[in-house]
């Protein structure tokens, strides 16, 4: 049997286990984790020792000793209503106490603001006192806020670890890196560490410096996370630094904008783009000097994608900078599977779910049940990049009661190491052109689309979400573009189908960056020349001039709002279509969409849902558009979106290169091996006709979840 | 048996038909129509005649020898995408050409507007030859509309009618009385028509000189229609005198206003009310003449609200002085009922559906069938507000085959006079509390909300109109105002609750009122002080300053769009309550919702549908609030509504002074005629108990569509 590219998480106490799972799964590397420990004799078993550090909570006594230099945050208060003319805030009435604390040693008449919502616009006049801020001459029946910062007390990822293990031991406090002397002292910790450990071969920073947004309320549960907020960044020294460098102050607002806190769902800002650039500048400087450390010790330097992350931005200017050995990052589907193996590192390694924790690993707990249907997305995505290494996360001592699970394991890593063999490096065939993903943000947001936290479902994303999972594991080179990447360098050549999926006002669909003559017409060419587009949900959204989907004339549909009920609309009569071939049965949509209707005669209506056209396909020029309701990921809406791609790029004849005929297996070709991959992603034994180089080839029966290889 | 308050439609050739039915229904009037005349024989027979008069397409063969004094509209073309530098635009592409022809006659740059939709721009380098519009230095994908008045070349109720009847007499045009010359001349029609009519007792107007909007496309089908339209009341003489007395230009896109055509779905602007205003004072003005000249002859004048309606605003300021005797219109719900019935004039008169014509009165139809649920909904309204007068449409040839139909109408008749039999003309009893329906439009548009043409169904407004239906059937006085009328004169007096129900973005919800800083708190402050706010849909939606619903606070729930999808959320826990007490099974909601969240967990929630909290109850100081996703009508909406507009008043007991416990039925009662009156809006037999004066006092049986009267 094959062996390597696997870590093992390792745990004291578990010496026999570890031996002999790296021996069933074929490990070849041991890491700790937040709450496990390697012993000697598990460092002595030959195996790659990975050693988990972070390094803004490793010494609590500093942190304590220099108050000044611990991390803060803002905190916007919920809006209350003055029913009176003096009203009082609680300012953390709905914040977690032992996580946060105000910083009132600071100048709060310039850091912090109060707001009337109503009117929109600041007050000036208020004062603080034990804990409130009290509003003199509010208007009564307006609204007012109060934006702060605040210290943070409680390390967020050490808390939620806290609170769900139900640890007793002290609270860890975040250090701030924009401090000197917090800099020197972690530089100096880092290097001690290094000294005292000379059995480790790779470094794992979980992650740098600054957590994600994650706030808790007053009960001490989760009030708000966003994966990919820099809301943690934030100090007055930070803010004089950014005026130093930017030439413009930015306010309180610029933090908690309207309680948003930047949410991606947003067409960032100016001001926030700034400060952005301005952290990961900073947070790649200072992670550089980390990584250099480690390399000079001869240790390898990985990170991990999540927690601290803020300002990494692997897809971002500066991260390469950084000079990482390997990204490690959690793989819940292929979505987060492509974030992880996309990222211009050297390696990439990925852990999967589930978790070996007591959520799952229980008595009467299903963990094989749990796994195989997130193998088999992560699967897909891997056949289309593969990634370096693969591993666990979690307690050992808990997975070694399942055997079945060990099993299913041997099995996993056992087709992870046989990609690898089988394609020797080779890249997978793809279509003859790129499908660019257009969004507001464009790159940076590679992968990263529709989420607020990875792999959590939430109900405003799964429509879209889909398609990204459906392209994670498809033929198609991706491309993350933004409407400023149009606007600037216009359309990247190769690209065959633009793909603009998601709700009306967000950034996702782009809002007013629809009314930017530059983009509509940049697109309208495009299409028109050949080009494909395909529009999800309220692609090309903004009102304006009497239209709502901009792009009406490419995608021959239009969403009634209201405005245009007086107009008569063409008869929507459902014909059949390549994009619909495979289909049988009703599409799941998702959340979808309600009145859309064809805009002409001309527009081909494929599917129809209460009264509205919910798939559709339209000529422009010499170009092509499709536009679908909405996309949750499944096997038949995979194949929808494969037909839709091949055939918005005018490039119908191209899909039987590599074809599975059965919408429940893929395949995937890798030329240069000479062999290609076939999937089962179901959970039944399933029929298949291939077609390779355009032409049918032969006849598969594949077991449940198979994955099989053979010569071309 | 009662008789009286009937208009039969005569017709040549049926006097033995008239006369056994005028006998059988109680008719006391007979009346002609467009299509229909009335013998000597028939007017002879001693019933009260009806003539039917459009003044301005009487005399067609001026029109034709004053083509300058024909109607004129403007009109829109569909965007054209430029694909090179000279784009070419036919004007009347997508418009009917027996309908429209292009005014080439006037100062084209002036009166004629082309636009650059993509930049949102007029353009001035252009020019017209042969029905098109050349714009020589196009931007390539941009797209381009040209907007230019045309006339009416064929009158539209009366090509309407020629279409659908397949008539090939001569089209008739429509005579503008904006010229001097045409007012001179219908003046002089007019008279001589009386002069020669002394049979005739009233004078039926349908209606006076303007139709609403009705655009027929390029192959004779409608294309556009918009009940509340002015724009048919355009001319070159109208925008001149306009501007003499506002002082200011009306331009080509105040008329089509980017294809919309001032929908009354969208907020109007100070421009397009201006526009409504001069228009309603002239045509006051013009109608009163003719009104008082059909009194001059000792004759009635009556209008029909319909058709050339446009300018009369029978809820408008300038009505009253037109000095009409009667209103008529057709009934074909309750809110059309309502509609009529609640015109400030001496008489109304509701038009029952029904027609008689071919599509429900043939071989094989079933008339009675289409009759009951409409009498059920205009019953139940005229219950809450009689009208004088009821009738009916088309051919009585049709409807005399159909025996069980003339008995059905003789039950029909009897019911409608009972209601003024039994009630001597006493108001029913109603809440102690006024129900505001607030939206822009306020009492201009009472009982003409959320419609694109009366009782025509629409997928964008059935949901709201829902609302409308129940409330024109239930124990309240309903008043309809506006946000300029909270922002100039306050709430009004004795409001118990205001419902606000719509579209975010349309003039139902009210879109850009909700950032209006006196809006917001008078609402607040009303519901705070014990008031009650019931909304639908997407009540006070507008983003601003962090919310969606701007009343989050009063309404206790918030809509998810996606910039706060990182913000934890309340869990919904279904409740019982008041509102739902005679609930049983799903509720319907119509369109409904996505994505509704109680935004505490002080909000009551009553009903979730897919993770959306469709129906809560809310709380706000003294106050009560309900919101709820859609309501299309039906018997336990219905119900729902009258629980909610109680609940939120703080008036719950109050609702069993009158109510009959099996929502199947609903219960009036007459405190004045000592009457009540029980009625069951099934086709099946229902048991029920009657609540009078606060307690339970007698169960009931009645069949199915039973009315029934009773004693206190």
């Amino acid at each position: 049997m094959e062996k390597g590219r696997f870590t093992l998480p390792g745990e004291a106490g578990m010496e026999a286990v570890i031996r002999e799972l790296a021996e069933k799964w074929g490990a070849d590397a041991v890491r700790d984790s937040d709450g496990t420990k390697l012993t000697d004799e598990i460092t002595g078993m030959g195996l790659l020792v990975y050693s988990t550090l972070c390094l803004i909570r490793m010494d609590n006594e500093w942190a304590k000793a220099h108050p000044e230099c611990r991390q803060q945050t803002y905190l916007l208060t919920e809006a209350k209503t003055a029913f009176d003319k003096e009203l009082e805030i609680i300012i953390m009435e709905h914040y977690f106490s032992e996580q946060f604390e105000p910083n009132t040693d600071t100048d709060i008449k310039k850091y912090w603001q109060v707001s009337d919502r109503t009117k929109g616009e600041p007050v000036d006049s208020w004062e603080y006192k034990d804990g409130k801020v009290i509003i003199k001459e509010a208007v009564p029946f307006h609204q007012y806020t109060v934006s702060f910062p605040a210290w943070q007390i409680w390390e967020p990822v050490s808390m939620y670890n806290h609170l769900t293990n139900h640890w007793t031991k002290e609270h860890k406090i975040p250090v701030d890196i924009r401090y000197p002397e917090a800099r020197e002292h972690i530089l100096k910790v880092l290097e001690q560490w290094l000294e005292d450990h000379p059995g480790t071969d790779v470094v794992r920073f979980t992650t740098f410096f600054y957590n994600f947004d994650l706030f808790y309320n007053q009960y001490g549960k989760e009030k708000q996370v966003n994966w990919f907020g820099y809301v943690s960044c934030v100090s007055q020294l930070a803010m004089e630094q950014f005026k130093e460098e930017y030439g413009y102050e930015l306010t309180p607002e610029d933090f908690v904008d309207q309680g948003y806190y930047h949410t991606p769902f947003k067409n960032p800002d100016k001001h926030y783009l700034d400060w952005m650039e301005f952290n990961q500048k900073f947070v790649a400087s200072f992670a550089k000097e980390c990584v250099d450390l480690v390399h000079s010790y001869g240790k390898k330097a990985i990170m991990f994608l999540g927690d601290h992350w803020a300002g990494t931005e692997p897809y971002g200017r500066y991260f390469k900078e950084i000079g990482l050995d390997a990204v490690v990052g959690a793989a819940g589907d292929g979505v987060t599977t492509r974030m992880i193996a996309d990222i211009p590192v050297k390696e990439t390694e990925a852990r999967f779910y589930p978790y070996f924790f007591p959520d799952i690993f229980h008595e009467g707990g299903n963990p094989v049940g749990e796994s195989r249907p997130i193998w088999k997305k992560c699967r897909r995505a891997l056949l289309r990049k593969p990634m370096a290494r693969m591993g666990y996360g979690g307690y050992l001592s808990l997975a070694s009661r399942f055997p079945d699970f060990i099993e299913h394991v041997t099995d996993i890593a056992g087709q992870f190491r046989a990609i690898h063999k089988e394609t020797n490096g080779t890249k997978a065939h793809t279509a003859p052109f790129k499908v660019a993903v257009l969004n507001a943000w464009g790159s940076l947001r590679s992968w990263q689309t529709h989420q607020v936290a990875h792999s959590l479902w939430n109900q405003r994303c799964y429509s879209y979400l889909g398609v990204m999972e459906a392209l994670a594991g498809l033929p198609f080179d991706v491309e993350f573009i933004s409407f400023e990447d149009i606007i600037k360098k216009g359309i990247p050549d190769n690209t065959g189908v633009i793909i603009n999926a998601g709700d009306g006002g967000t950034s996702w669909s782009g809002a007013e960056y629809w009314s930017d003559m530059a983009v509509v017409t940049a697109i309208r060419r495009f299409v028109s020349e050949g080009g494909g587009f395909v529009g999800i949900g309220e692609p090309a959204a903004y009102l304006r001039e009497g239209k709502y989907f901009q792009l009406e004339d490419v995608l021959g549909v239009q969403k009634e709002i209201g405005f245009t009920a007086s107009t008569n609309k063409c008869k929507a009569v459902k014909t059949e279509h390549f994009i619909t071939e495979d289909c049988t049965g009703a599409i799941d949509y998702g959340e979808g969409m309600t009145m859309i209707y064809p805009v002409s005669a001309g527009t081909k209506v494929l599917d129809m849902v209460n009264g509205s056209c919910n798939l559709a396909a339209n000529t422009y020029g010499e170009g092509r558009a499709v536009y679908i309701a909405g996309m949750p990921y499944n096997d038949v809406n995979a194949r929808i979106i494969l037909r839709a791609l091949y055939w918005a790029a005018g490039k119908e004849q191209h899909m039987y290169q590599c074809f599975s005929s059965n919408l429940y297996t893929e395949c995937s070709l890798f030329l240069q091996a000479g062999k290609f991959c076939l999937v089962n992603n179901s959970e039944e034994v399933q029929h298949t006709q291939v077609y390779l180089g355009g032409a049918k080839a032969r006849a598969y029966t594949l077991q449940p979840m198979e994955m099989c290889w053979d010569i071309i």
